[in-house]
């Protein structure tokens, strides 16, 4: 008989069966703190074995729904695209939003959680940050639905995700490098652990491959996708004795950094060197020289994420739980041939 | 008698002084929007006239409690460096945070209004934005404290208040300006309603008046804040036949559309140009030229107004209610003598 079809235990049946009291049940339940870890962690699996569902009482009134949305953490103006495309979309179901960091030393994702599921919202949505598999598991026996916006790892099949092709955007970058004759395309990674920048430059591999260019690793620097890291590789690839004449940067932030550090080694872009950024801020136009950079739609990820997140919350699930949105190459002044 | 000696009225009293039954009275002070905007109006003013405080269960345990942060328009990095100040100190004190916009369409300043009484929480900061008299007395009325940050209009003197010194700012950017030698100094303004704005130009004015330089109001443009503002209006000065030699941009986001127009017109920065922005962005350093510009402390300025605002919903007003944190000239690269 499958799960959905057997009768829901009731709290006392839960109870019962881990051997403790129901207001214990109740309180794991509230997400309340003061329930030893053990005890805690027993209920939850219980609640899990049961696949037990708290009945929520139908959608909330029009205003009073909250969903988290939770930042690794909060920089540059990517975050506010990001957090632009929720509240666009929340504000459309007179949905309200909080906003977190977990980067801070003043919340660790500990706290946060005991935070949540003490309110709790009608769902998370995580920005390249991931849960542990008991993190997960408390949401999900609390009735918290949750959705990851360009995830850094790789979640269970049953995580729905949104993301942009990272793949095809660094494929992208680097295919209209070479197509304007560059051989030597050095590349600015972002964190290697996350799943997005190392999908960018697989890409770029994948490019240089197939045009015959043998990848040298010596060409591509871990970055961060802060303009510092962008400054600090540039740097270091442009004093070489064989150095790149383009550099696709993995951000335009980064971007921002090589134009910086190459106008202080005296090269000038694109005359002497081909920069390409990643993800067209705002801000990459109007920079001198504009910047040729691949377009990711952050806010759309953000708000359709955010629709995936309230529809899960009215307990209807995604057609499809994980997307990847196009991304498309944007050529403006700072690629050229090479000198 | 002092109104604080008198005992406090009870609801009951209230409702039989209006006229109305208690669970209408409670209705208002829950923020229900079942109740007409007449009889709403009438027990407001009745709560106010008795300086009713509804009676708080303390501070709510850590980490429940909520503050709403509203920005008229989430625009820039500027936004995100309030969001920051705001986030690290609400995290410090165990509190979330709302964000909400008001200038999208959806949610309307009546919406907003009601949502958040609905909730409400412990307060209020307001970015930039003012709060009609009627909208201020229901927040009062519902003891939901609220402080603005860099307001842009001038608040009763019982709002307290958070911003920094903008005349200073203006005038220092002014007197760099003339002491490199500049006598055509043009400005770009902020919106002509937001004080802030109008204390930068008038920052402005008072340096060249007291360089004997006359004002030229023709020299002086309206923006916006944003990029193209800065980008439209130099476009505009720099092909005038007695085109200035230095730009006061007003903003580090205008500052860079000032800079991008020179550019595009064949001007030099700061060779040709100079340029000022206002803010120090974190961007403002990395740009080409670095951002010769006015640092106001934006993080410092939202968290201090976050732990005002929480002393003020623990029932402890701020020892100054109005405060303006200091500005200062940052010298880079955009600015030299005129050419």
């Amino acid at each position: 008989m499958p799960d959905t079809q057997r009768r829901a235990p009731t709290i006392a049946q839960i109870a019962r069966e881990v051997g403790v009291s129901v207001p214990t049940v109740s309180k794991v339940l509230n997400g309340r703190a003061d329930v030893a870890a053990a005890t805690r962690d027993r209920v939850e699996r219980a609640l899990e074995r049961h696949s037990y569902r708290r009945r929520r009482s139908g959608i909330p009134p029009a205003g009073t729904g909250l969903i988290d949305l939770v930042f690794h953490r909060l920089g540059s103006t990517w975050s506010l695209e990001i957090i632009r495309g929720v509240e666009d979309a929340a504000a459309a179901a007179r949905t309200s939003v909080i906003l977190s960091e977990l980067g801070g030393e003043h919340r660790p994702p500990r706290t946060w959680l005991e935070t949540t599921l003490a309110r709790p919202p009608l769902g998370v949505l995580l920005v390249a940050s991931q849960l542990t598999d008991a993190q997960q598991r408390r949401l999900v026996s609390r009735s918290v639905p949750f959705v990851v916006i360009d995830t850094d790892g790789e979640p269970p099949a049953d995580v729905p995700t949104v993301g942009s092709d990272n793949w095809n955007g660094g494929l992208a970058a680097t295919r209209h490098l070479v197509e304007l004759g560059h051989r030597r395309i050095a590349a600015v990674s972002g964190p290697s652990d996350m799943l997005c920048s190392r999908a960018r430059i697989d890409g770029y591999r994948s490019a240089l491959e197939s045009a015959g260019i043998p990848y040298a690793p010596a060409l591509v620097r871990a970055g961060n996708f802060y303009v510092e890291a962008g400054y600090d590789a540039a740097h270091q690839l442009l004093r070489h004795h064989d150095r790149p004449t383009a550099i696709f940067a993995g951000s335009d932030m980064q971007a921002i950094g090589v134009v910086r550090a190459a106008h202080d080694l005296g090269f000038r872009v694109p005359g002497g060197l081909s920069v390409v950024g990643y993800d067209d801020l705002p801000i990459a136009r109007w920079t001198t020289p504009a910047l040729t950079t691949v377009r990711q739609p952050l806010t759309e990820m953000a708000a359709l994420a955010t629709r995936m997140l309230l529809g899960l919350a009215a307990g209807a699930p995604p057609d499809v739980s994980r997307v990847n949105l196009a991304t498309e190459l944007v050529v403006r002044e700072s690629t050229a041939p090479p000198p």
